[in-house]
C-alpha cells in the first residue's frame, strides 16, 4: 500500500517526521511518498495545492497530514485567498471526496488534571465528531461580494446529509450506540432539511440506534457541563468545525487528539492541532496526535486494526513517561517519539 | 416611563413576577403594560406575535421578556415556522430593531464552585458578549428549500457590521478597553467584510481600544481554556448564538444571567436561560437572570445607573442567603424574590 505523507507547514514536518517512524515500524510494507501542501507549497510552486500533489493524493491508498498555514502575521494571508495554506488544505479535501470528519475525543488516564474542566466532568467525556467536511458554507458556489455587502450560503442537499448521517450511524454502532444530531432548525430552512434526513435514516435503516435532536446553541453548553452525556454527535460543516474544537480542548490535550477524514477513495488522516509557527523547529511539539493518526489511518484505510491498536497503547504507556511541554512536561517530540517506538 | 412586560412561556411568567416587584420596588414611577408572546399568544390570538403586542413595544421605553417556547414535544414546533413561539420573538427583535444583544458572563464571588470548570479559570470569567442580533442568516430573504436542497445565507452590510462594533468599543471603553472580533476570515467573504468594517472602524475612531480578530472555531476552544483573556467579544447572529450560550455556562449558574437587546428605540431585556417546561408552574425557578435584566433595563434604557446598580448589589448579597434549585439550594422563586426585595 502507498500513503502520501503532507508534512506542510509550521511544526507539520516535526511532527509527521515521529509519525512516520512509527508507521514504518508497525507496517514496514507500506511505501511513502512525500509532497508539498500549505504555505511552504505555495512559496515553492506558485500553489498551495500543486498538481503534483494532487496527481498524488489520487493514486495512493492514504493520505497523512502535518499541519497548514503560518503565523497571524504570515504574508501568506494577505495572498488572494484561493492562494493562501487553508485554501490547498480545502483543495485537498474536496479532491480526496472526504465528506465526513471523524474526530474521537476521550481523556487519557492520567492526564485528567490537564483539562479545564473539573476533573470529574473531564473524565465521562469519551464522544466521536462526525464532522460533515465538503458541504455548507464552506464549499459555495453563491458566495458573493457584492458593493457593500458578503454573502455565504450554508446549503445542503439530501444526498450530502445522508452519506454523513450514515457514517454517523455505523460508528455508532461499535459505540455506545446512541447518535445526536446538532442543527438549529427553530431558525434554518437548511437545518430543517438536515434532520429530516437524519430521522428518516434512523427510522428506515438504524432503528436500533437511539437517535436525540439537539440545537447548536444548546450543545456547546452541554459539552462543557455534561460532557458525558454525548456518544456520536453529527453536525453540519461550519457547526462541526466550532463543536469539534470546543470538545477537543476538554481534555486539556489538544496535542493528543487525531483525526480522520473518509470518503469513498482515501482517507486523509491529520492531528487537531494547528501549525503552532511559536515552536515550530525547537523540537518540542507533541507528536502525539499525529502518531494516532497514523492509528486511524491504519485502522480505516489499510484495515489493520490490531497495529492500530498497538500504537494507540503504545502512545498511551509513553505519556505516562515522557511528557512534552503543551502536557506540562519537558520532553522533546524526539523522546516521546522513541518512548512510543519502543514500546512497539 | 412606560415598561411592556412579556412574561412568555414556560417559567417566564414566574421569573417576570418577582422581577416586576423589584422594578416597582426601585422605580414605582413606571408605568407597567403586560401583553402576550410566544406560544400562548398562538393560543390565545392564532399568532405569537399579536399586533396589539407589536403596537405596545413600539410605543414604550423599554420591554421586559420573560421566556418564549414549548418542551421539545410541544405542539407549538410542528406549526408552520412563522407561528411558532421562536419566530414571535424574532419578529419581536426585528420590530424593536435591536441589532445588538449584551451579555455580560461572570461569576458570582461564592458561586465559583458551581462552574463546571476549575475554580481557578471560572474566576476568571469577566467577559461581555456583544452578538449582532438582526442580520446574518436568522433574517435572510434568500432562505430556500429547493427541491431535495436548502439554503440559507449568512450576508452582512458593512452598514450592520459598523453599527455593532461601535456598540462593542463603546462597552470596552468603560471596561477593560479590549475587543475580540471573532469571524471565519480564513473561509468565509462575509467574515472578510466584517473583519474590514471593524479593523476600519478601529482605526478610525476607536484606536486606543486594544482589538483583536480571532476565529470562531478558536475562540470556542479558548473560552473554555482561558475564559480570562476576553474582555469584549463581539461577533456575527449565529456565532453569536452559540459562542454566548457557551461562555453563559461557565459560571455554573444560567439562571443568574441577564441579557439587553439594544437599538435606536425601546431596548429589550431579558434572562438568558430558556422556558424551562420541566420546572414551570413549580415556584422554584431562579428570577436572578430576570431581576437582573431590569437593572440592565434601568442602566441602559432609563438612564438610572444608581438604581441598577442597588438591584445587582442586591442579586448578590441575597444569593449569599437564598439559593434555588439550579444554584443546587432548595430556594424558591418566591424566596429569593424576597430576600433581593429585603435589600432593596
Ligand atoms: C484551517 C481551516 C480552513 C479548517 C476548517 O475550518 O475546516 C480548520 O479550522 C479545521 O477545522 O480543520
Ligand atoms: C430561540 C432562538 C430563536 C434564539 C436564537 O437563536 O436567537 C435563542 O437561542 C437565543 O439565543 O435567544
Amino acid at each position: 500500500p502507498k500513503v502520501v505523507v503532507l508534512p506542510g507547514d509550521g511544526i507539520g514536518p516535526e511532527v509527521c517526521a515521529s509519525a512516520v517512524e512509527v508507521l514504518q515500524k508497525v507496517a514496514p510494507d507500506v511505501q511513502l511518498e512525500y509532497h508539498l501542501l500549505g504555505g511552504g507549497a505555495y512559496d515553492q510552486t506558485g500553489s498551495p495545492f500543486p498538481d503534483a500533489t494532487r496527481e498524488a493524493v489520487l493514486s495512493c491508498d492514504a493520505v497523512l497530514l502535518g499541519t497548514v498555514g503560518g503565523a497571524q502575521n504570515s504574508p501568506w494571508n494577505s495572498l488572494p485567498r484561493p492562494l493562501r495554506p487553508e485554501s490547498g488544505l480545502l483543495q485537498l479535501r474536496k479532491a480526496l471526496g472526504v465528506y465526513a470528519n471523524l474526530r474521537p475525543v476521550k481523556v487519557m488516564p492520567g492526564l485528567e488534571s490537564l483539562s479545564p474542566l473539573r476533573e470529574d466532568l473531564a473524565k465521562q467525556v469519551d464522544v466521536l465528531i462526525v464532522r460533515e467536511l465538503l458541504g455548507g458554507a464552506y464549499f459555495d458556489p453563491r458566495r458573493a461580494i457584492d458593493g457593500d455587502a458578503a454573502y455565504n450560503t450554508i446549503g445542503y442537499s439530501k444526498l450530502e446529509v445522508d452519506r454523513v448521517a450514515r457514517v454517523a450511524f455505523e460508528a455508532a454502532k461499535t459505540r455506545k450506540g446512541e447518535v445526536t444530531s446538532v442543527d438549529k432548525a427553530n431558525v434554518l430552512e437548511v437545518s430543517e432539511l438536515w434532520r429530516g434526513v437524519v430521522q428518516h435514516l434512523h427510522d428506515t435503516e438504524y432503528p436500533d440506534i437511539k437517535l436525540e435532536h439537539e440545537y447548536v446553541d444548546s450543545v456547546a453548553m452541554l459539552l462543557v457541563k455534561t460532557p458525558g452525556r454525548y456518544d456520536v454527535i453529527v453536525t453540519e460543516n461550519l457547526f462541526g468545525d466550532i463543536l469539534s474544537d470546543l470538545a477537543a480542548v476538554i481534555p486539556g490535550s489538544l496535542g493528543v487528539m487525531p483525526s480522520a477524514s473518509l470518503g469513498d477513495g482515501p482517507g486523509l488522516y491529520e492531528p487537531i492541532h494547528g501549525s503552532a509557527p511559536d515552536i515550530a523547529g525547537k523540537g518540542i511539539a507533541n507528536p502525539s496526535g499525529t502518531i494516532l493518526s497514523v492509528a486511524m489511518l491504519l485502522r480505516h484505510s489499510l484495515g489493520r486494526d490490531a497495529e492500530a491498536k498497538r500504537i494507540e497503547d503504545a502512545v498511551q504507556a509513553a505519556l505516562t513517561e515522557v511528557r512534552t511541554p503543551d502536557l506540562g512536561g519537558k520532553g522533546t517530540t524526539q523522546e516521546l517519539g522513541a518512548a512510543v517506538l519502543a514500546r512497539l
